[in-house]
């Protein structure tokens, strides 16, 4: 699927790949093997897996709120650990190699804490390192606010300081390291004929990311197609072709469907009798939305006697507190819960994402076949 | 002892005050009380006991050499776990506070990784933090040298952050926590009868921590001399008062000794029968010297027969490479081991420290007696 032979690549690692010495020394030997290959390398490095959570219990037992700069403080020197032993990793196996911290690579970023986003990157001192020789080192998920606080970028931001470097340095490609080999059409442990896609749009991937796919965060989805970075996603435990994440293509458009997710994560609300008339279906959302409770699919059924009914699925751990809301809020309408407001958990939301579905028909008949 | 109250306080504690989040909590209880007498608090903390060790661990999977710069960035990661919960527990008690890093402060050091000195220091940021009320938690033992790189101080580099910082803020105050209430004048685990020292002069103390006293670091006396730091050594486990390290006055020269140190850390090598002409002790030496072997106490014993016996002392680790390397090097003088060269390592270096001994006649006699 490579045009060229990539002359700088970014391969980032996340916690698994990098949760003990001996997996440290596996990546170090692929870090090594394509730089012999004649490729200029920058590594990426999640902190060893458990660690982050390791440092965050520690600052339970102190302090309840996780958007703070001293628990930043703590919980980036997971990534600054796994920086320093994977240098040595390589140094060990024969390779040259130096680490970056977020201050020193210099990862500029907001200052909201725990949710950092990048502003900047200043990727000299890694040219540098990359023009003697070195591979660099960089710690994922971490980089400093004007003023030289630390910030983090959120969970699973590695994967965002990997596309963010590659997109500084105009990497040719961004390696995603992971357990698995790459990004598959739905969840093959439910579907076990679920295929590996070989390449996918910036867009599906969004898509399908935002619907639950877990192996890419969507935030290095976006800054990927923002900046244009090409993203392999492979596994670290084989050399196979992974999935390629590209700007969108003609020839692409041939794919009706690329991916296939379910979430059972969401739980449906249903408001019978509703009274037809406008303004009644903003005053149910009002009070949810001041909550911050995301309302994902809304579905209106019209009833014969000038009422309606009101379904819509919220996330299933804020059902309660929704119903809670609407009982208080809205009494007029929906009455008591078990009255005129009804809820079930047991539901699955199934979707199906693909560019080519704009201009091809059948894919709903085709999907409610599949489902029943 | 104080002669006023003290309004800028630098207080430093060691691993084993921070060793628990139930001890951070002691510390940051400690540190709001001086804040509430109306001083202002920096405090310097180390990592939590046994954690640096565990760093250093992990670095001897894959690396020999601890003086590297991989490291420093590994084992500073104590510390910064460290400033980062203690400024949490200051929080959780009803306290302002705010950690910084070397990298913040700025400590800037040489390059000189595991044994980094301090070159300058900015303080700008943790005055501006004790003026807005915080009480300001700085990591100990960690620099950054010019290029940004982190460094790191050698062991008990704490000590030396903390006396540095007093110097830069010009802190009335240096209170170094410690398990122990104080210096005495020998180890009180030995002599039941040993004495807390009140107060002692940067120079005793020097000779007290260079025979082996182990309280405070030699180069945080040195750099508290040189910049005039009032240091005081006291317990983190109690309120009484400890010992107070402080320039030399007049007073104090009643004061004939001031501590008494064992060392059995040394062994006694002896050649015998060595001809009594010039050059020849250069030749018995150089060799040690070429191998970096550091010989402490030397006597020389006259013969009557145009011969001389030369008794020195070496640290009992290198006592067998001390031999090895006479016979090798000055095989004309010392024949092989049992011959003319023997050794003792059951020795016990005894050393009396004070001031007061310049102009006090009798103390070697005192001695002696109570040794015998």
């Amino acid at each position: 699927m490579v045009d060229r032979a990539p002359v700088l690549i970014v391969q980032k690692y996340g916690g698994t790949s990098v949760g003990s010495i001996d997996r440290m020394k596996n990546v170090a030997a692929r870090c090594i093997a394509s730089q012999r290959q004649g490729h200029q390398v920058a590594v990426v490095v999640s902190a060893m897996s458990g660690e982050t959570n390791r440092l965050l219990e520690l600052t339970r037992q102190l302090h309840e709120d996780p958007n703070d700069r001293e628990v930043d403080v703590i919980i980036s020197t997971g990534e600054q650990v796994s920086v320093g032993l994977v240098a040595l990793a390589i140094r060990a196996a024969g390779g040259k190699a130096r680490s970056f911290l977020g201050h020193q690579c210099k990862i500029v970023t907001d200052s909201s804490f725990a949710r950092a986003r990048i502003v900047s990157i200043d990727s000299q001192p890694i040219k540098d390192a990359l023009a003697a020789g070195e591979i660099a080192v960089i710690a994922g998920f971490q980089g400093v606010d004007e003023k030289g606080n630390i910030t983090t970028l959120g969970r699973g931001g590695s994967d965002t300081t990997g596309v963010a470097i590659a997109a500084a340095l105009k990497a040719d490609v961004c390696e995603i390291y992971t357990d698995v080999d790459g990004v598959y059409t739905t969840d093959p442990n439910v579907v076990p004929t679920a295929r590996k896609i070989d390449r996918i749009s910036y867009e599906e991937m969004l898509e399908l990311a935002s619907l639950g796919a877990k192996v890419l965060q969507i935030r290095s989805v976006e800054l990927g197609m923002k900046y244009g970075v090409r993203i392999h996603v492979r596994s670290s435990f084989s050399d196979v072709e992974g999935t390629w994440v590209v700007p969108e293509e003609t020839s692409m458009e041939k794919v009706v469907v690329s991916g296939v997710t379910a979430s059972r994560d969401e739980a449906k609300i249903t408001l019978e009798d509703l009274p037809d008339s406008p303004g009644i279906a903003a005053r149910v959302f009002a009070g949810l939305a001041e909550s911050n409770i995301s309302v994902d699919m809304i579905v209106q059924n019209q009833g014969y006697d000038g009422t309606t009914d009101l379904t819509f699925t919220v996330p299933k751990g804020d059902r309660k507190r929704s119903i809670a809301i609407l009982t208080e809020k809205v009494p007029d309408l929906v009455g008591k819960e078990g009255e005129r407001v009804s809820f079930d958990d047991e539901i699955c939301k199934v979707s199906v994402v693909g560019v080519g579905m704009r201009s091809h028909a059948g894919v709903a008949k085709t999907m409610f076949e599949l489902l029943s």
